[in-house]
Parts: C-alpha cells; structure tokens; sequence
C-alpha cells in the first residue's frame, strides 16, 4: 500500500444557517481517504463502524480504491455519531453530540498488506491509538502525518507528546499551536513545536488559508475565497487528504514538494465547504481540482 | 507633484503589552508619507497640526523629501492626540483618549503646485474633507486611494456614498467591508462594494495578510510572519503608503502593478509592527526592504 489512513468514520448531523441534514457520512478518516483518492490509489483505511453503517457507504470507499480490510464493522455496536450547529459567521460551532459508541474501545488493527505502507495519516485519535499504529508498521513510512486537537493537550498530555516524538508533520489549528506550545506568536509557536517531535509544522486557519514550517522558513497557501461556505465540517481533514494524498503521488517528501501538497491540501478543502458533508468532494472531477489549482496560482502569483 | 497625502498628522500615546511611549509623532498621513517615501519622491502631505506640534517633525517631513506646504500650523491650536492600549493578543485594542483639537476645523487645501499630482491618497478622514480635496485637484489623478472606517459608515454614509463614486480604490478591513456591503462573504461583499464606484477593493486583514478584489479577480498578500508584533498602530496606514507609493514610483495602474504594490504595502507594514510607532519606519533601508520583499516572495511561491 501506498497511504494508510487511521481515523473515524462516522455519521454526522450538521446545522448551518442554509440548512440541516439528516445522517451523512462523516469522520476524518471519511474526508482524509477521499479527498486522497483524488490523487493517488493504493490508499488503505484502518477505522471501526458499527453494525448500523450502510453497506453502501462501504462500497463508496471500494469504489474509491479505498482498501477497507482494516475497517473493522463491529455487529452489535453503533458507529460513531457526531452533531453540530454552526454560528452565523461559519467560524465557530456547538457540538450538539459526540456518541463514541463503537469508538470508545477502538483497538486498530493494520492489516498485514499495508504495514509497510510509505505515507501514514494519523488523523486525530487519542495519542495512545495513534502510537499503537506506528507500533504495528513493519517499514518505517516515509512520512508520518499526525492531526490532533486541544482536548487531547488537555487530557492526555504525555502520550501526545510521545507520540510527537515519532511523527514527521504536525497539522493543528492555531490557536492549539499557541496551546500547545505556550506562545502567542505563531513563530515562536512553530520554533517550539518543532523541537518537540516533528519535522515540520502545519497551521491550519481556516478562512484565512495553512502555514508549513520548517526549520527556519515558513511557506503560506492561502484558503480560496468563496462566495459561499455552505458547511466547514470536514475541511481540516480534506486539507490533510490532499496534502497527502499528492504527497504519495509525487513519492517525495522534500520542502519543495510539501509546498505544493499544502496548495493540493487548500484546493480540496475549498471544495468540501461547497456543499454539506462529502456531497461535493464526491462529485468533482480531476478537471475541476486542476482548474481550482489555477486559480490559487492566480491569487498568489506577483512578479517583483 | 507625484504623490499627494491627505491624512492626519497626530501625537500619539500607545500602551502594549510590552510597554508604554510618552506622546510620539503618529497620525495616518505621517506613516502613509513616510511609508511612501521610502519608494517614490515628489510627495506633498495636506494636514493640520498646532503650535505645539515640534519643528523636529516637521523637518522629518522635509528631510525624507515630503513637501509641507500644505501641513497648516494654527499656532493658537493644539495638535490631533490619540491615545490606545492594546491587548494581549495585540488584535484588540482600547481608544482611550480622542482629542481632535485643531482636527475640529480642519478646511484642507491643496496647494498650488500639488494640484496636478498624478496619484493621491485620502486617509482617514470625514468623507465631506475628503470629498473637498478632490474638487481642488485641476487634473483628475491617475489613481484616487481612500481608506475609511466604520465610524463614518454610522454617521456619514450618505457623504461616503458620493465620495465612494470618485475614488479608483478603497482600502477597508473584513468587518468594514462586511458592515459597507451587509454581506458576510467577502466575496460578495467585494462584489457589492466593486458596483459603488471604486474599480479596485482592498481588504486588509491585518495578521491574515491583504486581499485585493478586481473585476472577478482577487490577488492575496501575506503578511509577514514575525516573531513579535511590537506595536501595530500605524500598520494599515504603513500598509496604503507603500502600496501608493510603489504605484506612483512605476508610474502604472494596471492590475499587475497593483498586485505588486499590495506586496510592497504588506512588506512596509511588517516593518512599522516591529517597534513604537514609526521607529523602524524611520531607521530601514532601502536594503531592508529588498531583503523583506525576497522573504514575501519565498513564503508564496510554488511551482505545481
């Protein structure tokens, strides 16, 4: 396997100001593999359901190319459930509902064929489930990619900062880059993060595009600017999906090809808030993702 | 004249979290004319300050090579004083102290020799004072810039609607530009605010960089990363200096020019945030600046 994914797959119920929908498919490892399967195959996913998950939701990731062997479907257990309302402004939520059902004793199992897999996405779990992957990888992977979230800073410290220790890229959001490292300026923030682990770090700011840090330098992608964002829910993990999922098609993992992959990674992500759920990142074609990878050159491009 | 200045010129009394000034020389037109001098000459600045305003700046006006023949002193007067503390996150700040004082009565007059200046910058201002310094020019300039605020949305709007409809471009931030057009959508609201006269739409959004609205176009500009936000007061004025004054020093409208002024604008500004008030502003070199805008260029640029 090329990219092996750890992360909820899930059902969500979301509440914008343009609407409410039912269950939809939902969890990081749901936007992470499909957002990749965009741009690469051989992509394996290792996540847990319950006996209540629609067999064509396990089709839809076949379809994909999405190895689901490592998708364990527990019968007598119900499949993670997570609600949300979104504010006016799009930026902020409440979290109406986060049933862990099945989640709660997740133990992941990577299956045989993908432990030598060269890229690895750990989306955000507890730090203990994402350590017991990188424990069952035969091959050291080429790049380990680890999301994460400030409740895990808050409760379960020292396993975060273990598992940091063993990952290659870091993505948060900023302000658990100022939580995690105790400073408000983001560059000192980066400085600090990445003496604790990771090669380099993602900021991600929504709205306001992703920062790669490295060493010394810092790359910007700006976030598109949309008429609409019809539903946020999934945008981060979009953004680590296609940032891997280019990453894994170029086989490369200089600074020079993660710049590009955090383009990749904001290109998709502008699609995801284009329409409830993955609704919209189902239907695009590689021709929209070229096009929409045009104009971030045009909003970027200047020549002093 | 190539470059005329309306804005104000002020002492100023600013508190951060890193310490607190007495009264330092500040106001818009002094940091857009500064800024601005560091990239084009031939600048004239219209303003009023008071008898108690010190011959040192005004010879720091003449010494950068801005013409103040239209800075009026009122002898019996006293100068335009702002005082603000800024708070931690140095994104907020408090007003403490507004004293217009010789501000009040400010009838603006553009000297003779300025009246066919090719490019002019209204600063913050009451839309009727600027309204009457564009009625003074003999040549209509090759590019009007205005910058406002919300202020004068609440109690000027019918005259910042008509002034709105002689100027080429506006510079506002994201709330501003929501409140201008009641949409939250930047996007939108750039497409609102693009129909009320100016051709070209600056939003600036202070840490999260610049965007400029054209048409159905939009360029973005970063801001600089920096370790320390020291003082930003000044930095959206710093930011509409450079921008003009990088414009008047090409001698060109056109949107690619305006791309790169954006830049340069973002760059002045990174400077002006490093220290009090306009202290960086006044030690930089041209060196300084070359090196920052190389810096500009390495955060954006990608090759897909």
């Amino acid at each position: 396997m090329s990219l092996l994914i750890v992360g909820t797959v899930a059902f969500d119920e979301v509440e914008t100001p343009f609407g409410k929908t039912g269950k939809i498919l939902g969890g990081a490892g749901t936007y992470i593999g499909l957002a990749a399967s965009h741009l690469t195959d051989q992509i394996s996913i290792v996540s847990v359901v319950g006996g209540d998950f629609p067999k064509k939701y396990l089709d839809l990731f076949r379809e994909k190319n999405i190895d689901t062997t490592g998708l364990k479907v527990v019968e007598d257990g119900k499949t993670f459930f997570w609600a949300g309302k979104y504010h006016l402004d799009m930026n902020t939520r409440d979290t109406l509902v986060t049933d862990l059902n099945v989640l709660a004793d997740f133990d992941p199992v990577v299956p045989q064929h993908a432990r030598n897999s060269k890229y690895l996405m750990l989306g955000n779990l507890t730090p203990s489930i994402q350590k017991r992957v990188i424990e069952q990888m035969e091959t050291r992977p080429k790049l380990i990619v680890m999301d994460t979230m400030n409740f895990w800073m808050n409760i379960a410290w020292d396993d975060l900062m273990e598992v940091l220790t063993m990952v290659d890229v870091l993505t948060i959001n900023d302000e658990e880059a100022r939580q995690l490292s105790g400073e408000h300026s983001l560059m000192k923030a980066a400085k600090k993060i990445l003496t604790m682990g990771p090669r380099y770090l993602i900021v991600k700011k929504g709205e306001h595009g992703a920062l790669l840090f490295y060493e010394n330098q810092v790359f910007f992608a700006p976030a598109m600017i949309l008429e609409n964002v019809f539903d946020p829910t999934g945008a981060g993990d979009t953004f680590a999906g296609g940032f891997l999922g280019y990453i894994a098609r170029k086989d490369d993992t200089s600074f020079e090809t993660l710049k590009n992959a955090l383009i990749y990674g904001s290109a998709m992500a502008s699609f995801t808030v284009e329409k409830f759920g993955t609704d919209r990142l189902l239907e695009i074609t590689g021709e929209d993702i070229e096009e929409r990878l045009l104009e971030f050159v045009k909003m970027v491009a200047f020549k002093i």
